[in-house]
């Protein structure tokens, strides 16, 4: 067998390097900076159900299939020496307006048709869980069920697992595809690479990450998420203390600056849902670019002739990385793909 | 003649370093980053005028006798080969609501019986001035006299100078007074180093850097400054294109960690009075600590045989440089300091 070339280092290509290293195959990542990308500065919340909403069913299939895939994959992360920082301690939707309220309870009762299990919290109960929540919270939705990971621990740790099953890197960036068996996972870059793939586009992000300085109240102890003025936010606490606030979102092309407005969005949002964060030290702001897809499903598939697609991951590469692995492994050993997969292959979108 | 010995290398102990060595001495600058400090975070506004009150009339006589002295210092540098970076664009402060318009015109007759050249603008003046400006500007205050310098030019720009001259530097951190002649210009630190300079303190500033990207607005040609509900921030263009916003202010001891809230303030601010600001990149985020004083004017003169002092500087530091300096090589050779540094005297404000 040839050697598989992977063309991007983020979440998905790693992931697609490693299983495929573990299944025997010898693997080379192309990538100027493996491990870092849009991957770098994700929330990391594994959530199909809090960024689902009706009529996005088969998005939240992919989504619910892949999360269920998820400790078995950190686990085996795990077994391989490294810890991928995966987080249970589940999320915590909250409202702070009447029409924020009303979404909430929309979004309530899909998830419990889909046989989610989620809590209807007042205000005052959401206080009780989240101290720090302001008092402008007027109702709040706890997930139990969603699962976060340390998007960074992560990356390393497929990085070294990748290594470690004998993965060569090349620090560069490929203008055509190199010869053989091909996997395209170059994210915002895909569309470069394959005329299949002109779908998949940059989608700006913005993301910022907070330290609370000493005699700051503690970040919160799950992942909580709002709408501000008709832009979501979300806090996810990091094991080392860490707050990761993001995100913005927008259509810039292959801009990657850090624009005042952004920054100042998401501090002024924070802030609105969890008062405390404004004496948090400000430690980093970043800006990536999401792979978008136009429907939001990603690209997973045969372009052509041992050509794969593993791109266009919208917002949920870190959750979608465990099924596009195994779909991809799939796919090179010629065995099917998980059925929750099968809407996602790039020759059937076009 | 004994060596003489700079503690601090921040603006005022370069400017001191370079003067006396130009007047013959052999000096020595002890700071572990010399050029860095609250200087390298400065907006870099030689403004007496804006910054004057009613009741401080002996900080104003300082700063405006300073003034006078900056565009031979910015000369004498320049002809050392090192370019300052001066600018003399000007000011203009603008109110946005009605207390603001109040406030400048107060500013505007006491400028005004101090003999200065001040123009009170309509908002739509202030506009054509400025084409930036927020459509909230109500009126504002044009201040053709004020001069501003680029304080990163002027930092390598005095720290070449002085190397010119045979200043050396010891990179690092005095924790007691060297022997011989010294002088104290460690700014918020300066207070650890002589009992006479206990009322030097940190006050905490934070500072962002924002550069147009394409498409945006450009700056505006000259500083503009408000006061957004209570706190005062200012925008300062480099010819380089970017733009200094700052400052926030607090006491916070000798904490530099850059805040949620310092930063959402001074976007929010920004965003207020020149609104296109909001799609400029912010490329910098910083806190220093300004050293102030208890009724803002420094402490320039001997502390005792031989030590003297030149630090507490509080917002003025850039501006206040070339009579600091002027002073200690005064002091040094038994000559009278200026009149309005006598009012700076440390033995006189215990």
């Amino acid at each position: 067998m040839s050697r598989l070339s992977v063309v991007g280092g983020g979440v998905i290509g790693l992931s697609v390097a490693w299983r495929a290293a573990v299944r025997g195959r010898k693997v080379t990542v192309f990538d100027p900076s493996p491990g870092r990308g849009a991957s770098w500065l994700a929330g990391g919340m594994l959530a199909p159900v809090t960024e689902a909403w009706p009529g996005e069913e088969a998005v939240l299939r992919i989504g619910e299939e892949s999360l269920r895939r998820w400790p078995g994959f950190a686990r085996e992360l795990a077994e391989e020496g490294f810890d991928p920082g995966l987080s249970d301690a589940g999320t915590m939707v909250v409202a702070l307006d009447s029409a924020d309220a009303g979404h909430l309870e929309i979004l309530a009762e899909y998830l419990k048709s889909l046989g989610r299990e989620v809590e209807p919290v007042t205000g005052r109960e959401a206080r009780k869980a989240e101290p720090g929540l302001s008092g402008a919270v007027r109702s709040g939705l706890l997930v139990p069920g969603d699962l976060a990971v340390d998007n960074r621990k992560l990356l390393q740790a497929l990085e070294k697992a990748a290594r470690k099953r004998g993965v060569k890197f090349v620090h560069k960036e490929l203008a055509e595809l190199p010869e053989g068996e091909v996997v395209i996972a170059a994210g915002a870059w895909s569309s470069r690479l394959h005329p299949l793939l002109d779908g998949v586009r940059p989608l700006k992000g913005e993301i910022l990450r907070l330290k609370p300085r000493r005699g700051c109240l503690p970040p919160p102890k799950r992942t909580v998420r709002a709408v501000v003025e008709g832009k979501p936010i979300y806090l996810v606490p990091r094991e080392e203390g860490e707050l990761v606030l993001g995100a913005t979102q927008y259509e810039a092309g292959f801009d990657t600056a850090v624009t005042a407005k952004g920054v100042r969005e998401l501090l002024e949002g924070a802030e609105r849902v969890f008062p405390g964060i404004a004496e948090y030290e400000l430690v980093e702001t970043a800006a990536g670019l999401r792979a978008a897809s136009v429907d939001t499903m990603p690209y997973i598939g045969e372009l052509a002739g041992g050509v794969y697609a593993a791109t266009g991951h919208h917002r949920n590469g870190l959750l979608l990385a465990p099924i596009t692995a195994d779909a991809i492994v799939a796919l090179l050993a010629g065995e099917p793909v998980p059925d929750e997969v099968i809407a996602a292959n790039p020759r059937e979108r076009v």
